[in-house]
């Protein structure tokens, strides 16, 4: 009989704040970088195209003594029945004895790592003036992703908000954003000595896009996290010194950008497999626009040292961030440690 | 936010019947012949060779609308820490809207269905009149196959045990036999119109066996749950009309029989694909004892009357059971809806 801990969304959502996160996905960049953390081979089965799915990801972080699976189902009908069309379960074991330790619901954690990513890829790459941060698409993912790009660089003064299908959704979250990011990150931070710095950093413009060729030539920082199958920003459009994380893509043929830009830059991935058969780079590896040996590494490589990041102020960086379940064990693990200590969630004998 | 029920061990113990079980697995099988069921690749991952490994099996039963997993990890070192070697966990979804509606000890269940396997290939593939039985190996497995394969037969009189490697288990098993199968079979069906023919079913003699060739020689029945990789039983030992269901080859390597036994015997398995790789039936393939195109069918087809079963009383018959995570499934389905309507286990929001 074992004791494991359950825990399910709004108490996943009190406990976890952004700045954990992000250290919890940086160690697993670089851990992996390390051969200290692997993937195991994904399961992934359509129960019919394009209405439902579902796949399973799983991996062993040997650093963190845990291995364990996420679950994750799609199913384009549930909003009819008032179901997330994403489900998601993750359960943690303890590498050392095999025990089950934790059994969580994954949509929040998947949200925050995701977000994480995209942030850690600006802070590894991007120019530390960057000060223009333009947000590509304002789905469930946007505002994680502007919370953490915000609290992982030191000089945003200006976010911008496009949205590709539907500029309803780009008004909606710039009413929203300013209150969005008090309520569900910085209120994480109350009573702490670091309130003060993520208010501060929080404290920026946002200004809503139409012209996304105008915004992407503005932009120090690119996020998209769009379910686009079609380029939406253009080689040209991009400026010297850009740097640019593709969030979306994470099915063979989705794509957010030109597959030209990958030719100008220098680009990074989460993980090489995962990246070439499903993420951004898929496209401008088939293509031809580059080749394999023209990624310049996975990001754990550079954050340990032993692959160079960006080497002038007027490169372009492209940080392709497919998501690995490795992030989604790390950040659960954090999440069940802290409801330990604070005797949160439901024990319950397995 | 899920309800999802959560079933430990104990709890699992005291709800399920092997009639039940035995119910249960048939369904998957004629599902599976019947394409309405089907499993998806497992992921393998040894963390040290000889020393701990883990496996995730998974598969969809479209005819009973859940999809799912078992993760089963082994540790050969956990006893020395008062653990189990082998720990396992079972997570039930709903296939019509993906969510996760059960999780389960694994442990009860995966003794339950694999002895209740044993049985099925007894009940579709033995002689109907098959007195004498004989269990080969003492562990875990054993009493229930015999308790299984007392109730799936009507004929049988004599229960003999035989373990190759430790004739002090045999004994042991010996003596406790008659109580376990009182109290962890029998019992269940106190009450019931089913107690007394079950009673019936269980008095049989039970005899303790050193000498293999001659038990074989006696047997209608033989069931192997041994991890052997060198055959125990040999080809001339077997009479004509035997039926042997073998059990214990889950991995490559592993061989309970001759291999030449399975070129004199009509071959059966419970999955191709995975018998072939892992079960009792690679050796004889990679020896070229038998092609592939020897084994008959999957059991499955044989029970929808899609392949023929034996065809005469002195054929000899073989089922090669690997254990598949359909079993796991719709036998962790069964539970949890007897434990909803008994409204047992602990229900947490997920």
């Amino acid at each position: 009989m074992f004791k494991v801990r359950v825990l399910n969304h709004e108490i996943i959502e009190e406990i976890l704040d952004m700045k954990q996160v992000i250290g919890a996905v940086e160690k697993v960049y670089t851990s992996k970088a390390e051969k200290k953390a692997e993937l195991f081979p994904m399961v992934f089965h359509e129960f019919e195209r394009g209405v439902a799915d579902m796949d399973i990801k799983s991996g062993h972080l040997a650093d963190a003594d845990i291995f364990g699976l996420k679950l994750v189902s799609w199913y384009g009908e549930n909003t009819k029945k008032d179901l997330p069309m994403l489900i998601g379960t993750t359960m943690v074991f303890d590498s050392i004895t095999g025990k089950p330790i934790g059994i969580l619901n994954a949509g929040h954690v998947t949200g925050m790592r995701t977000g994480a990513a995209a942030a850690i890829g600006a802070k590894v790459l991007a120019r530390k003036e960057s000060e223009n941060l333009l947000m590509v698409g304002t789905g469930h993912i946007s505002s994680f992703a502007i919370a953490a790009t915000l609290i992982a660089m030191d000089n945003i003064k200006k976010v911008r908000i496009y949205d590709p299908m539907n500029i309803e959704e780009a008004k909606k979250l710039l009413a929203s954003i300013g209150e969005e990011l008090e309520k569900e990150f910085l209120s994480k931070y109350q009573g702490s000595s670091m309130y003060d710095e993520i208010k501060a950093k929080f404290d920026v413009e946002f200004e809503l896009v139409e012209d996304i060729e105008k915004a992407t030539s503005l932009s120090d920082i690119i996020l998209t996290a769009t379910p686009a199958r079609e380029p939406m920003i253009m080689k040209d459009w991009v400026k010297p010194g850009t740097h640019i994380s593709c969030i979306g893509a994470d099915m063979d043929g989705k794509q957010e950008i030109d597959e030209n830009i990958f030719a100008i830059s220098r680009v990074y991935v989460d993980d090489l497999a995962q990246a070439i058969s499903v993420g951004e780079t898929e496209i401008p590896i088939k293509s031809g626009a580059i080749t394999r040996d023209d990624i310049i590494a996975e990001i754990g490589d550079v954050m340990i040292g032993k692959a160079s990041g960006r080497t002038s102020d007027d490169e372009i960086t492209v940080y392709d961030t497919t998501g690995i379940a490795l992030q989604d064990l790390m950040t659960s693990k954090l999440v069940l440690d802290i409801a330990e200590e604070k005797d949160m969630g439901t024990v319950v004998d397995l």
